[in-house]
């Protein structure tokens, strides 16, 4: 579909021009303000959390989810990405830009730990969490 | 940061590598279980609604925004990129080949039109609406 | 089922003590941890986010929806109050006190206006919108 | 505020009164269009999901949780309620009635178990999980 050899790494921009190509060849472009996708955004997020929503605690790399049940986990985190960056293109925003900035202001925002300090003081994840 | 050329278009892998060295540097990582980044990336949603929630409806492309406000939507847009990046991460889906994917099926599952048929008689876009 | 007569107040409290007896009767109080009914939550959140995503701006009552949809809708408000409620309860708060609590603080932060001010000026609904 | 007992119990029609005197007396009924409180709903339960996302699973009850932290919860599980109650009051939504027909649509959905079956052959709870 795209040209792009099978196992190369997949680029924002390359998920913008195939997100781009498919709304027009199917008349959606009249669908695609800002808020639509935003609310679009929403409802995929209320897929992801639902796949969650009764499980406790997950351990990382999710060792005892079926084959099935991770190919639908990559569906909905799909989703998300996909109205994601859509949003992004049609608000004018360059998200592989705007995303490497933001990790410069956090690493500017939360140096790297040097000494070895106990490191249940940091109580919470502040990467993204007080841009409020 | 990445030894990347400036203009090289992003990748998500470039995107899972630094959160995974930020993380690492900050021994973050007993904080980013499933579950948590789940919830984290949902507060970065709802900042994200929050620029949006007075506008009323918005025009494409955000004509009339100052520039201060189109750098601040950057930097929710791309909060939300980099959690979501980490979740697919930790849950060991390869984010980058599920859009693919994912796109792919929604390819078959509405093809391209080709007659001349009414555009509004498609009332909703269905691309990824309907997995649920 | 309550023994409330059928055109008395909803209350919080009512809400409340059914589901709770819901849960019990069908042994689901071992999936209400408060994580479990945030996520379920946010899923429902999503759905009712659906029901708006393709529509564009829409006018206060929903003057041009049919029947159907409304009841939909009043359904997809529900899902989400009901989970709020739960969620509230398995957290110990009371969410009716909490409530009249924070329309409170609200009043006090956000004085009525007594002038004629251009009402254009203020820019946005600071009820809710800066306590984070 | 509003002459009502302070130990009776909170109706949703009394909040929805509070709501609709607050937005009058403020001038702020301009801005609440239905996608505007959806989407201000969306940003409350971003920071009601801040307060949960790295504190992993969390008991019923929230024993260890700081009264401070609990008196902030209440705060967030209100700003969701108000503007739920709100966003159901400029749809036409009569909130307490859905809430009460969709109890009894689920109760109707999931009956009570009679039976001494084993409940965790019931992997989810599907009371509202389902209706999309």
């Amino acid at each position: 579909m795209t040209g792009v050899p099978a196992d190369a790494p997949v680029s924002l921009d390359q998920l913008k021009q195939i997100m781009n190509e498919f709304a027009k060849e199917r008349n959606w472009e009249q669908f695609h303000s800002p808020r639509n996708l935003l609310l679009a955004m929403v409802g995929e997020v209320g897929e992801l959390s639902e796949i969650f929503q009764w499980k406790g605690e997950v351990p990382k790399g999710l060792p005892d989810w079926k084959e099935e049940e991770k190919v639908h986990l990559g569906e909905e985190l799909s989703d998300v990405l996909l109205y994601l960056v859509r949003l992004s293109d049609m608000c004018g925003v360059d998200l592989g830009k705007a995303a490497l900035r933001k990790v410069q202001l956090n690493a500017k925002k939360y140096p790297k730990k040097v000494s070895e300090e106990d490191p249940s003081s940091t109580t919470k994840d502040p990467a993204t969490s007080e841009e409020a």
